[in-house]
């Protein structure tokens, strides 16, 4: 147990990857620690029903499940499977309690050159998928990732695209989620989280909001390159204060931290560091 | 000799900086092209009024210098170092002819995680710089970096960003870099290409047009990840014709790739297949 203040504190499964689902339980006991993001594939792995049972009995909120999305496919059949799939994920959010399945919502496909094309792709594939998640208490929380990932995970690189997507949609069904490794750098953020809490009670379509920090070199394939909360360029409380000025106050923040650094380190020592580093650069 | 139209091509010297200056100067004549892209450290190296007379002499345009910038030190002896640079920078500049020094403004000095307070010292410094520039015939030309580039290089990442900086100074001082590699993904280029190229005649704030592909993925450290035209996702003949749009129509379209597969090979070799890119996906 710590004395820093962890109400809105969660820690997403992916930053202790070393840790098994339940490790993770454990040590989130241990630490003090009753919010946790959760990723499909270990889900999976451990079994999504017996996930959700150990999750519930230990006492957890699951506050997102990462990640449905790839919505870019222009062939019929690559389409199909992708909308399975992601309302497999919503079955899969629904059952975990949480109300939020995290989107990254794909690249482009192989020759094709138009970013915009394959947005409105993903507006379809959104209109097809958001009543199905609604009806099952799940939102779709589109996350814009940092531009380096444009081709090949995620057209939507801004919180501005995402919100044009969003909005299409009622902000029970469509949110947006923050995370300040993919925005920091956009001058246009603060506007656009005004925007997006503005849609609604309780930070309107801020849907989520994620800490990580930005540290260079980038690693080769960029996609390891995140930094431990405070070691990196991100000024996470001043986006912390504009997202809870927007309505999100109260709500949860998760710690996302993808780092071979962190994952060859103890579990519990990690989360202790992350812990304090949150007190010290996102509270 | 090519049938390729090379009436607006310009082969940045860093594309083939396997040669040295007398073999790019050589390559260029054989290969019949007349425009090239140069950089500060070649240039200093083979001495700037040599490299100057040699490049006159062999009939060519220098259509850009790269690079100043670097200017978002907050030190008073670090600033005025780069201010000093920078200077120097111009006078190259205009010993080698050419109108356009390219910027590549800075990132966030170690500890800073302020970047709207970066801009603003490269505003300060434009306001120093830009009537040295324009007594000697030279723009400056502020170029957007992908914003993965945004903490260590330039955190000036988009073209609306560029342009919130130009726009404080007269068309013929300040203008901005148009390069397809760093902008592709943001949707709101269209937008400011037409308000960049409103400002005046010829393209307006538009000094330069640079293409090179993105293709993942990215290699270790970023900077050497740019594809060959044509290998890569970005549509750079509609972006060719955002900028003829907005009146930039007959000015140099500059090729600047860094990477090493290019660089191993062939110079002439690399030259023609550039050339060839260049009709197929450009023009």
């Amino acid at each position: 147990m710590t004395d820093v203040d962890l109400s809105r504190f969660s820690i997403n499964q992916e930053t202790v990857k070393q840790w098994s689902l339940p490790e993770l339980v454990e040590g989130c006991r241990k630490a003090g620690v009753a919010r946790i993001g959760l990723w499909r594939a270990p889900v999976q792995e451990y079994g999504v029903e017996r996930a959700a049972r150990l999750v519930r009995e230990a006492g957890l909120t699951v506050t997102s499940l990462c990640r449905g999305g790839f919505l870019t496919a222009t062939g019929p059949g690559e389409r199909a499977a992708a909308l399975d799939d992601n309302r497999a994920a919503i079955d899969e959010a629904a059952a975990l309690a949480t109300g939020t399945l995290v989107l990254v919502s794909g690249g482009l496909p192989a020759g094709d050159r138009d970013p915009h094309g394959a947005r409105e792709r993903i507006a379809d594939a959104l209109a097809e998928l958001a009543p199905y998640a609604r009806e099952r208490g799940v939102r779709l929380a589109i996350e814009p990732l940092h531009p380096m990932f444009a081709s090949d995970r995620c057209v939507v690189s801004t919180l501005g695209q995402a919100l044009d997507l969003a909005e299409r949609f009622p902000v029970e069904e469509v949110g947006v989620v923050v995370d300040a490794y993919h925005i920091w750098w956009d001058d246009t953020v603060e506007a656009r989280i005004r925007q997006a809490g503005a849609a609604g009670p309780d930070g309107g379509r801020i849907a989520a909001f994620q800490v990580a920090d930005w540290v260079t070199p980038l690693p080769a394939g960029v996609l390891l390159g995140r930094g431990q909360l405070g070691d990196g360029c991100v000024d996470m409380r001043r986006l912390r204060e504009l997202v809870d000025a927007a309505g999100y106050a109260g709500r949860p923040i998760e710690v996302e931290i993808f780092n071979e650094g962190l994952w060859a380190r103890d579990g519990s020592e990690v989360l202790t560091e992350v812990m304090e580093r949150y007190a010290a650069h996102v509270l």
